[in-house]
């Protein structure tokens, strides 16, 4: 059988738009500022959206323009809008809606996370590119292999533990990956992955966070009898289970499940939850600012 | 016992802020030329939501901004505003933060909704004063009572249904009502009521609709056997329970359920939805074209 | 205005049902050997539902029959009883559906829970009778007054904490409560007033257990920046917050709820989860072991 | 690549146990009756749920015991339990848990729902083998693949229509289905297919049914701008989208959810939906009586 590689969805998007992220001190005139800057560039906006929050007076933006007509091209915008960035104290980053993202998938031994995001990708409901996947088991090559994506083993134990992830570094700087995603990948990463992609790696951690801290949390939700189990997808940072929450669901639960019906139960919220915030991610709707993220639905 | 009247959460409204509810065709520049238009007169925008319809190429905008400082004033506004309204082709409905909307709430036997509703104005959770509750029936005038709020006992029937509700629409003119809440109102409105208040008339019916239109939709989701009841807060047209929909939730269901139980599973379902639905459009959050909403939550 | 007394419900329920709850070790033939001994003795069995925890090997039991034709008096059924309880080592409550619990609700300043708790018993969808509502500010009188429900006021300060609940106690005796319902009362409970209530005290917190554990669970939730708020009803024990749970539900929320948003949505999950939380206890459909529940909806 | 056969996971199973699904007219003693007669041949019981419709009084049981001990033999229980089920004028059915169904799956162009299932079946999560999958289109071969499942491409039109469904008929004899899923089968069964196998048709119908009955669902969702979407699956009989619902589920949508973003969400509660469906009915816990079921999860 011919492996059926995931198709370029991006030739059927009709045009070229710019999704620009913003986060700055408030100021009056920010909204006036950006949005005239876009209309007398030629640009025309499809997609603003902003948030004050009150507490920090911290300003978040996420605003799409048709790029076509826009005067000033992909490789001069730094360069234009510097002074205004600048001027206001802006974080920004740019993205276009025809690039499309390298995204590393890391996976254990359970598949309905990778299953479930392969899927979509396939059908174009995520738009992504796939140059690799990595696991320390060797059980979901077949899958990778449909899609004829490389699939590399690479069996992590005490001893060998950062010659591995060094391996991994090599492989993830190689295909110039944007993101990082652990779908049920069972071992911790190394602060210096997580600071190599800061912002960038994206778990799904299998209760409601913050309840259920570390390991085993369908073990603990069955012994603290509680009637609705969740999953949590965040940003990875340096302390487990501490990074920014991007998406979050649980499902009702009973005295009659036993933890088997638990982690059952649990899969069904797991892979809708990550590929949720793996999608809100991709498409630029998601800042960060210390642990907490605004999410421009 | 004296009554304890509503208390004019007004007060606690840290400053005024100015709404405007926009909608024309679209046209590049919309959103520059509005914010800026807001800038340059000394507001400062609080928050922005915009919405394009791919299909039919309409625009809406929800602006909301710190009056304070603003340089035109109120009365002055819709002289200075016409001109840039015009040349866009725009409907525009501008309100303030600080002025407390009366709300008439029209009931019949069942009390839960009209209860949650007055609960939750008497906490300030939703902002509004209660001239008058009109009713066909007597049994609510208790819960009135505790609020001070006057109750009309309308007693409708055949015959004299169109005296009654003359009787109605002179309550309501008199007091100068801005939104009129159907809280399990169990009458058919006539369309001289619901002309004379267009998308002011907020009703829940007790289904998800479009399943289970007109009577006894409880009655009908028992023999359908369904798995989920549901229920539905609109605006009231002068097509039965086919006006644009502002809210809708649901509940789970099982075969345990006789039809008693679903009245009551039901009523949970109804007047959150209900009071969700008002708070929205006292918020000015919710934007009508034909037969769909606009809801920038 | 004169009050409206609770009307009493009991009236409407057209036959005498007996409910057993037993738990005890599973052995086989138990579910024949119940089943038997009540149709043996003229019961008709409307509801049966068992549940035997597979760790444990313990066996729960909740087993509802028609008394009208019962052989066995109500007087007289302990004495027959005994000796098949004691064969299997049974623990075992009787309650008949004709009885009408005596429930006394605690609330602080908000109140919410408490008029959706009055609102349900008043339309009969909880059946319960409200000998008294305790609480330590005298905010909510106005609504006991309606009801014709004795309110009293028993402000609580660190000096007279001891006395104050030595007073509660007497109350709740003298009216021979059955039930205690926590309707957000910002007070914890002494140990003593616990032990005299054993899984007869049922309280909602307004987090979703185990996160958020203690005070001020909302600016907890906003701080960690999670997408879903929740509520739980447990029982009331000597360890904070760690008693067993009866029900629990959550809301999706958002970065654009500052934490006075949190706790307006939280409310309505609050309230609606307390009243299911009191309802199934009332139905007698919650068995407690150690720290967890068998609910048998 | 070597396909990897779906493992029988029936080996996993610690014992054999019987599933009996009676349904019959109330009478007094039937539950004792029957829980007598398991306990007496040696059946330890592990499962018992009953309901009586109050309203048609037709009483519907699950027991599930362990045969190990069981003193009836499979091949004898039918002629040992004929007498009483007479008595009762009982329907039953009799399986058992060691028995790995055989499942047919029918699907168009959009794979999610049948990558789920098989990915489900994959983990063990949901125990049945799968003889062969039919399809009007040629897609999804390859997910076929991977699981070493013969593929039937069986393209149908108007013209070959009979035809076609003839050889579908001779395939699903010829391997002894027990059940046929249709995982977003975009083609009407006709009569003929659909009773010979009653109540053994499980369709997944991408709508909150009995709303948007027939063709393009999503499309009639945008058209009437509802604020929930939903899914059904259900039984399959003569009357398109009327079969006896198994279960539905919902997800929010808004004002900003074109069609295809429909269609996108619509995906996530469709597959589960459905996988759940197939899950209960799969261990013998949905019951048919008329146009409704009974459910005991």
């Amino acid at each position: 059988m011919t492996p059926t590689p995931l198709k370029d969805t991006s030739a059927s998007t009709p045009s070229r738009n710019a999704i620009l992220l913003i986060q700055c001190e408030d100021r009056p005139g920010l909204v006036s500022r950006m949005s005239s800057f876009i209309f007398e560039n030629g640009g025309n906006i499809v997609h603003l959206d902003q948030f004050t929050d009150p507490l920090t007076n911290r300003f978040y933006m996420r605003l799409e323009w048709q790029y076509d007509k826009f005067l000033i091209r992909p490789e001069e915008f730094h360069a234009v809008f510097t002074p205004l960035a600048r001027q206001f104290g802006m974080e920004y980053t740019l993205h276009f809606s025809d690039y499309l993202p390298k995204m590393a998938i890391f996976v254990s031994k359970l598949g309905h996370c990778l299953i479930d995001l392969l899927s979509r990708i396939s059908d174009g409901d995520i738009r992504a590119q796939i140059p690799l996947i990595i696991s320390n088991h060797p059980d979901m090559e077949k899958f990778a292999g449909i899609f004829g994506i490389p699939y590399h083993y690479l069996p992590i134990n005490r001893e060998n533990k950062a010659e591995m992830e060094e391996k991994e570094l090599q492989l993830l700087r190689e295909h110039q990956v944007d993101l990082i995603v652990l779908a049920r990948y069972m071992q911790i990463l190394s602060n210096k992955m997580i600071s190599e992609y800061p912002n960038q790696i994206i778990n799904i951690h299998h209760s409601f966070l913050p309840a259920f801290v570390g390991g085993k949390p369908y073990h603990q939700a069955y012994s603290r009898g509680v009637k609705l189990i969740g999953a949590t997808s965040h940003f990875v940072t340096e302390i487990l289970d501490e990074g920014p929450i991007i998406e979050q669901s649980v499902i009702k639960v009973s005295h009659r499940d036993a933890i088997e019906e638990l982690v059952l139960k649990g899969k069904d919220v797991e892979k809708v939850t990550l590929s949720r915030a793996v999608r809100l991610h991709l498409q630029h709707r998601v800042l960060v600012h210390g642990n907490k993220t605004v999410v421009f639905e």
